[in-house]
């Protein structure tokens, strides 16, 4: 297997979400990677996440059905491109399950982003995690509409929730 | 690792180009990912490809630069998807280099088609090769539009210009 390829944000066009948290690595990708616990997190309250469907492996599907308050439903469908056990998670909106060219193209009507690529880097810093985020747009115009939709704050609630989704495992573990 | 994905083309949506022929998978293979041997047969005669770059890894570059026999040229950006050492090779223009969700989208304006991801697999037959290139459409009118732009016909002359570099390879190898 060829190495993997080096993520260079550019400032024009991707978000960076980063944090450090004093839980294991492993955790943080169960966390990230089992539907059940998906599911505990990845929306910030009140909207919640009711469906995640995730098959672990490059083309296979990453969909999350979200909830609104009010009971609307939006449906967000990609494919993983990256998967590195524990290290890094990527995905696309820009293709469907099995690299298919999206045709959805984007949610751009409910959270004023449209069709993005992440991804999820683990890093190891003595018993804990450095989190890094890197989220890929098509146009500074997408980049500034998903800033202004609250990127930062809802990038940040959904990390407390998955910190504690992490917690609980920890316990549970203990 | 885990196991690649399955693809399942949908008639509405996919084409697919099929050919059996006498020469090994390792020197299709060959001829497939060196870009001074992709130039010489990726684009159909009168059209030459002047420019190949590769980057043979998921996420790395594939773009090419064709020129019409009038000297107009233009450039197909993308990146790859899978890389299965001499049995799979997937890419995509829905995302640039780096899994970037792409900002040009399509060369509609030349040869009637839009964004598309393109999966090539080589299968071995006795001393020679099953050669399946499924090309996926975001819509059923891209996929006509592939079609009738002359789909079957490019892709066959393109395989004989590929079957010759090939040949050349035996020889030179013999």
């Amino acid at each position: 297997m060829t190495r993997p390829i080096a993520h260079h944000p550019d400032p024009e066009l991707d978000l960076v979400f980063e944090r450090s948290v004093d839980v294991p690595r492993e955790l943080v990708w169960q966390a990230w990677t089992d539907p059940e616990h998906v599911k505990q997190w990845f929306t910030p309250a009140p909207w919640s996440t009711v469906e995640c469907e995730i098959d672990l492996r490059p083309g296979g599907i990453f969909r999350t059905v979200m909830r609104s308050p009010e009971g609307d439903e939006h449906t967000n469908l990609g494919c993983f491109l990256e998967v590195i056990e524990g290290e890094r998670l990527t995905w696309t909106e820009a293709l469907e399950p099995g690299f298919r060219p999206s045709r959805t193209g984007s949610h751009i009507e409910t959270c004023g982003t449209s069709t993005l690529t992440a991804v999820i880097q683990l890093t190891s810093e003595g018993n804990g995690t450095k989190y890094t985020a890197l989220v890929m747009h098509r146009s500074k115009e997408d980049r500034e509409g998903h800033e202004a939709a609250g990127f930062h704050d809802g990038w940040g609630a959904a990390f407390e929730q998955l910190v504690e989704v992490v917690r609980r495992l920890q316990t549970a573990g203990a």
